[in-house]
């Protein structure tokens, strides 16, 4: 029996985790977890599941949640200090980073300290400091298991294997909601056409980062740091069916790829069962047959200006990953608010990236202040340009 | 350095096998090798690899070859006696088994016993003798690691997982130089078209065999036998670009693949360096975004009768695949001299299938009994019926 934490219990990564967890009650209990402002969902999950300890964002909220369940044994907490005891705090031995941005860095440090394996959802958390929490993953001698398809799909494809034989890794992008648009097509998009990606179903945030290929670029940096490769050994494909969901190329040729369906629960499974595998309650097994064609194209980095935005952050290093991700997160907020255009979002990207100071590996300060200064800078633009 | 006997060195597997030796010195050596009749090829090898012992199919051969090399510090040998000398008496660690036919049986038995690793390129030794091979194996604590692109990709699909966690074992099969033929077109096909195989450059019996599909019914038959696994779990798939060379299906609904150029010298090189990898030379890689689309198509054993009669003969188990592989061979040999059409090679394994009497688990003795029973009675039927 595995006790978990979960962190951002309401998002779609976390409603899926929690959907593992109720489908393998002999495997897993919830001990812990963390909601952002729906405490009636909260409440709902902490009648089914009945963790220990449940933080939320606000206290205020923190309050009312305490007088709805007054009868259940669950401690309500509340801020970055209650996110942080949901992490640490009660005997879970995996703790599933699911928050949305840069919140979730400091409880995956602290999680790392309190020797607990992380399950990473968490995007930002390797790409804002992934130096910092892999230096401490290793000096702890803690594993971090990635929760996303691709990431999965290489851990997987990895397994067994030596890791200097690696040529390189292969990320496969379906190319998102706009992938046979141009350039030109893409001016006057809208949110609505933005949010209806064709293979996963998935939060509104990384449903846009999918559309403007900027999900794929956060994964390519992610994937430097979980897996110690260059970007030199790093590849990005458009495959538009997303069954494979990721490759592993190496010295002799081979190449080793995970297929599936869509179905995050696989990856988020995976993470919780690792090194063994069970059974997926209600899974589709993928029959190729059926799917009939698997298709893949050249990526082009002209047509997706964000993924290459992404292989430059990235290969700048030090506070650029946190600069790129703090101005795409901003900008994609203002997307998604109607005040910006969908091309927009790569603009300011660019331009923050332009006016940014960069410093060589950033303790934890540096790269909050440079997230935070990013989003003002960001909003700055805004308001001189309308 | 890993020393190496090379039994089938003449063979399409054996000179493949012979460039990668030769192609990393620092890695390998040639201690050993067998060829058949061709011993000009014989000493070639010879010259260029100064093997300690060569054994070739008869002694009239071996006198030749003997005058020939007199110079060379090669030992000659010939018969039976010669090719299981070749497999045991030098300090190899691995007997590369690439010769064809059923004739590989006996040194592999022979050469597990001497806790040599078996690299497997001979089906017939698994499709006739599995139980006898992987009992003895097992007893010896020898790994058995295939040679064909599609069990050497389980393999590798394997590496690091759970055998308990595997759902099913998921084999691609081209299709073959007949794939878009229907059974109406198959019944005129020359000896030349069934040669030209278009994916694969290989000998002409394994060139038939993938014509007929029966190269993917005795892979079927070798996959139980190496992998321990039930028929019920064992799936072939038509997908005729062969770059995915095979797939586990595992609990969870994930699918490890392994893809690559059709290029023998891979399951070979993995053979010789397993666990590890070593850089391939001169091999290409696959860029998926070349190929552009993989096809995929469900697996008609209606179509190809072949692939049906090998499930069946597994499932029989005992001495009927040894009828199966026999009668195969010996119907392969009459359409390739010209003496039967093609559909008729399934007949005539199927009429040998009707008459055979099984036995389980039988010993070496009835094994070869019914092995050269089955091609007398096949040759029998051919006199009959003309």
């Amino acid at each position: 029996m595995k006790s978990i934490s979960l962190l951002g219990a309401t998002g779609s990564i976390g409603q899926q985790t929690l959907d593992v967890i109720a489908s393998n009650p002999q495997a897993f209990k919830l001990s812990a977890m963390s909601v952002g402002r729906n405490i009636e969902a909260a409440e709902e999950i902490i009648q089914k599941f009945n963790p220990e300890i449940c933080a939320v964002q606000l206290e205020e909220d923190a309050k009312t949640l305490r007088s709805r369940i007054n009868n259940s044994g669950t401690k309500i907490v509340s801020g970055m200090d209650g996110l942080i005891e949901a992490a640490v705090s009660t005997d879970s031995s995996i703790v599933v980073n699911a928050v949305i941005g840069s919140v979730g860095l400091l409880p995956t440090l602290k999680a790392i300290e309190a020797k607990k394996t992380i399950a990473l959802a968490n995007k930002e958390t390797l790409v804002t400091a992934g130096h910092l929490v892999m230096e401490k993953a290793k000096q702890h001698q803690v594993a971090i298991l990635p929760v996303d398809s691709e990431h999965s799909a290489i851990y997987q494809c990895l397994n067994g294997e030596n890791i200097d034989d690696v040529e390189k890794l292969i990320l496969t992008a379906s190319g998102g909601s706009f992938r046979d648009k141009t350039r030109e097509e893409l001016k006057n998009v809208t949110v609505k056409e933005a949010l209806n990606h064709p293979n996963w179903s998935m939060g509104a945030k990384i449903t846009i980062d999918s559309a403007t290929m900027m999900n794929k670029g956060l994964e390519v940096i992610e994937a430097h740091w979980l897996f110690s490769f260059d970007y030199s050994k790093i590849d990005v494909i458009l495959h538009k069916e997303s069954i494979i969901h990721s490759m592993v190329e190496f010295a002799d040729t081979s190449i080793i790829a995970h297929l599936g369906q869509p179905d995050m629960r696989v990856p988020i499974q995976y993470a919780l069962t690792h090194p063994e595998r069970l059974e997926l309650v209600n899974g589709k097994r993928l029959n190729l047959w059926e799917v009939g064609k698997l298709h893949f194209q050249k990526m082009d980095y002209d047509r997706f200006r964000c993924l290459k935005l992404a292989f430059e952050a990235g290969n700048m290093g030090g506070l650029m990953p946190t600069v790129l991700n703090a101005a795409n997160e901003k900008a994609v907020e203002l997307f998604l608010n109607g005040h910006i255009t969908f091309l927009e979002i790569e603009e300011l990207i660019e331009r923050a990236m332009l006016q940014a100071v960069n410093v060589n590996k950033p303790e934890l300060d540096a790269i909050q202040e440079t997230d935070k200064r990013t989003r003002h800078f960001v909003e700055s633009l805004l308001n001189k340009g309308r």
